[in-house]
């Protein structure tokens, strides 16, 4: 059997007995976590845009909640909204090594597409481990030099979501192949969007989760799909990167559960720059100094990290604030949290660009190794009294490590749940109580009520 | 300006009175002979799939019409639809150079388009010149190293459709370049299905006229997209080649009308088998010999050819029977055309099977330095009898240089729609006469009338 074929034949023979209950567990903290994120998103632009657009193309109905707009569509278009939704405000979850981001991914697809089969809550955990397992070791064997020029969780993402909505469909191992092969086949996310402060990461997300329920729902009809989408001489690996890893693909599976090691995001910024972000919390703290004590901080980052945030040197929107060093260590040293509320209130202030100039990144030989397996967070801080502090995290907040609580869980969610105007806290109280008690659902439930809220906020 | 936003202002500002007349013309041509390609690939399983699916995840009905079904939905599906019917057959247009067949990614949009937004004849006509010209030229900046691992009319045909989608909501240069950076990143399609014969090119064409069209729509609604999706440092010439074109990216905008230059298929089966089936017909036609003389045929070809045919070495199924060069060339020599109707009856024939065995490829170092823009056919026939023939031919039928008459299209158009059991001969010749007539609609009209045929064969 191809490395494809054992991947598919794991993801369609997964049962929700065999996942150890703290894997169990942690699906749904990863659940309620992606909730809340995809109510984050709701009001933004770009994210309202793509809504209108799938309301306008899609079907007014269906069995599938949008939960920005609290109105039901089928499950390609829900997949779609709730996938651009859930990335906009930099909240949700991350694998280290893989670089994935699969929560936006997987959840979106496998959210709608229990809802419009009909399938337990058990299902739909199964269905979402799958998914993560899939995703992560298909991000690792792409490997870092995909996501040089590629936007794993845009092009990653389709294959972990069509895994998660096969598992729904109840595919065989072959037709999860076929799945993996036209969820393969449509893979796509740039990162130069990024430069100019496009919009494409919610077109990426959204579409990843569409077009990897697509291939699921394709597969269940007899659609076929390349057998060796991964390895194959003109497969993904082939076309899409410069230095892949096999044996990444079947990585222990079963024994090994890639989604207990997925991080929850603290900071509502990129999270390339959370290890140095929590560096310098540690010598704020420890030293007891305030932003104007400092005359500079050099963080020690990874190659990836200055890849990705090095072109943000000014940022002008508040979404290129959340990829500025220098502006997500300002303003967290400022109020101590770098959340969704912060920055909307004060990327654009000047004590935050002035803080923002003092900040440099310089690479270390460190850190680089340990990525992506581990992110290492080293700062060098300099006082304006001639003092020199080194700080150092070796898990950042939120990692596994150092996860967040149930309790902290909670709070993200509602935070984020009433910031993007998206429910009551009552409606919102109730959706948690729904996900807490997801495992013994009969039938998938929804999480909000239908109503007609009204769209604000940017 | 950069190239992208040189070719993106060609687009944007194009209108119907700078184009030849001859363009005009040959742009009717093109839409004829896509109307044809699409009646052709209903109820083929692929493409019926994909319809299945479309019609169950969007509405069902809507401004466009859905060829196969005669039903009505909205633009993206119309598009999605329309794309995955018109290359399964393998007769749609191909553009030498740039290797995108534009037809079936440029007219399943912008026909929906039109429709949706109920633009005239002269308006549609622009919209697919625009098409075809970005296209061909994204096409050839990618080059070859692109083609040997991507499907170029999957991955460019997004731009490509995104270029007349854009035209018809009548896109600003500006948010042109943002449709270009949407369609560019979701632009995907990978050659690993191929020696699978699985279903991914239907997947390919119906995808990138659908996600062309999205990414047109999302621009006008002030969605933004990267700048420099072609030769940004992580865009699409980064990612997705390793020798681009830039000079391709802006070759002679308004004096060279690359449109033109596009070839009519006229056997049913891959363009790369057609250069040497024509040169075999001439040597048969020349020398009168009948297959059962020939002992060996030699085709001297372009390495894109052993690439895209090599695999194939044992078909399987009708369409790898078209991607063999030996089971073309059997029938070829069989029945003097290489047609959908002779394949679906003869491919598995002995007789077929038989003299494909007696076909070979080589690499030829001329053929080669001439493709792509240029396809020459040369075989070397050796007879039973111990004569060696030489055939040649410097343009295939159907090639601009040995193009297809009016009433061969007409011929051609009316074979595929009665194949594919989608109208009666008084419909087809009704859309022909509409399709004539296209320049002069102040509305686009529906080439055929609603009705609901029932679905067959395979």
């Amino acid at each position: 059997m191809s490395n494809a074929q054992i991947l598919a034949s794991f993801a369609a023979n997964l049962e929700f007995e065999q996942i150890p209950k703290d894997v169990v567990a942690r699906t749904e903290d990863l659940f309620l976590d992606w909730f809340g994120s995809a109510l984050a998103g709701r009001g933004a632009r770009p994210v309202e845009t793509i809504r209108k657009l799938a309301q306008d193309f899609g079907p007014h109905y269906g069995p599938c909640e949008v939960l920005i707009s609290r109105r039901t569509t089928s499950p390609l278009f829900a997949a779609m909204i709730n996938g651009a939704a859930s990335h906009f405000a930099e909240q949700d979850d991350l694998h280290n090594s893989s670089v994935l981001h699969p929560a936006t991914v997987v959840f979106p697809a496998a959210w709608a597409a229990a809802q419009a089969l009909g399938r337990s809550g058990k299902e739909f955990i199964a269905a979402s481990v799958a998914g993560y397992e899939v995703g992560i070791r298909v991000g690792e064997f792409l490997g870092r030099s995909h996501y040089k020029i590629f936007h794993t969780t845009g092009t990653v993402g389709t294959i972990a979501a069509a895994a998660a909505v096969g598992k729904l469909l109840r595919l065989s191992g072959e037709q999860m192949v076929n799945a993996f092969g036209s969820a393969g086949t449509q893979a796509a996310g740039l990162w130069e969007f990024l430069k100019d402060a496009a919009d494409s990461k919610q077109l990426h997300t959204a579409k990843a989760a569409a077009n990897g329920l697509l291939a699921a729902y394709l597969a269940a009809d007899g659609f076929t799909g390349a057998k060796d989408i991964f390895e194959g001489g003109k497969g993904m690996g082939a076309g899409m990167s410069t230095q892949t890893h096999p044996e990444k693909l079947v990585d222990a599976l079963g024994t090994r559960w890639a989604l207990s090691e997925t991080s929850f995001k603290f900071h509502a910024s990129c999270r390339h720059t959370h290890p140095a972000t929590d560096a310098l919390l540690q010598v704020i703290r420890r030293e007891r100094i305030v932003p104007d004590d400092i005359e500079t901080v050099v963080t020690h980052v990874h190659q990836a990290a200055i890849d990705v945030l090095g072109p943000v040197t000014d940022p002008q929107t508040v979404h290129q604030a959340k990829f500025s060093m220098g502006t997500v260590l300002a303003i967290a040293a400022e109020f101590g949290h770098a959340g969704v509320r912060e920055f909307d209130a004060h990327y654009r202030e000047s004590r935050i660009s002035h803080f923002c100039k003092k900040v440099s990144m310089v690479l270390d030989r460190e850190v680089d190794t340990a990525y992506p397996s581990r992110w290492i967070g080293k700062v060098t801080v300099q006082t304006k009294d001639g003092r020199t502090f080194a700080g150092r995290v070796d898990d950042p907040k939120g990692d596994p490590g150092n996860t967040l609580t149930r309790a902290e869980l909670e709070h993200k969610a509602l935070t984020l749940g009433l910031y993007g105007n998206a429910a009551t806290e009552d409606e919102l109280k109730h959706a948690i109580a729904s996900i807490w008690a997801i495992g013994d659902a009969l039938v998938v439930p929804k999480l909000l009520p239908d109503s007609k809220l009204e769209t604000h906020h940017g």
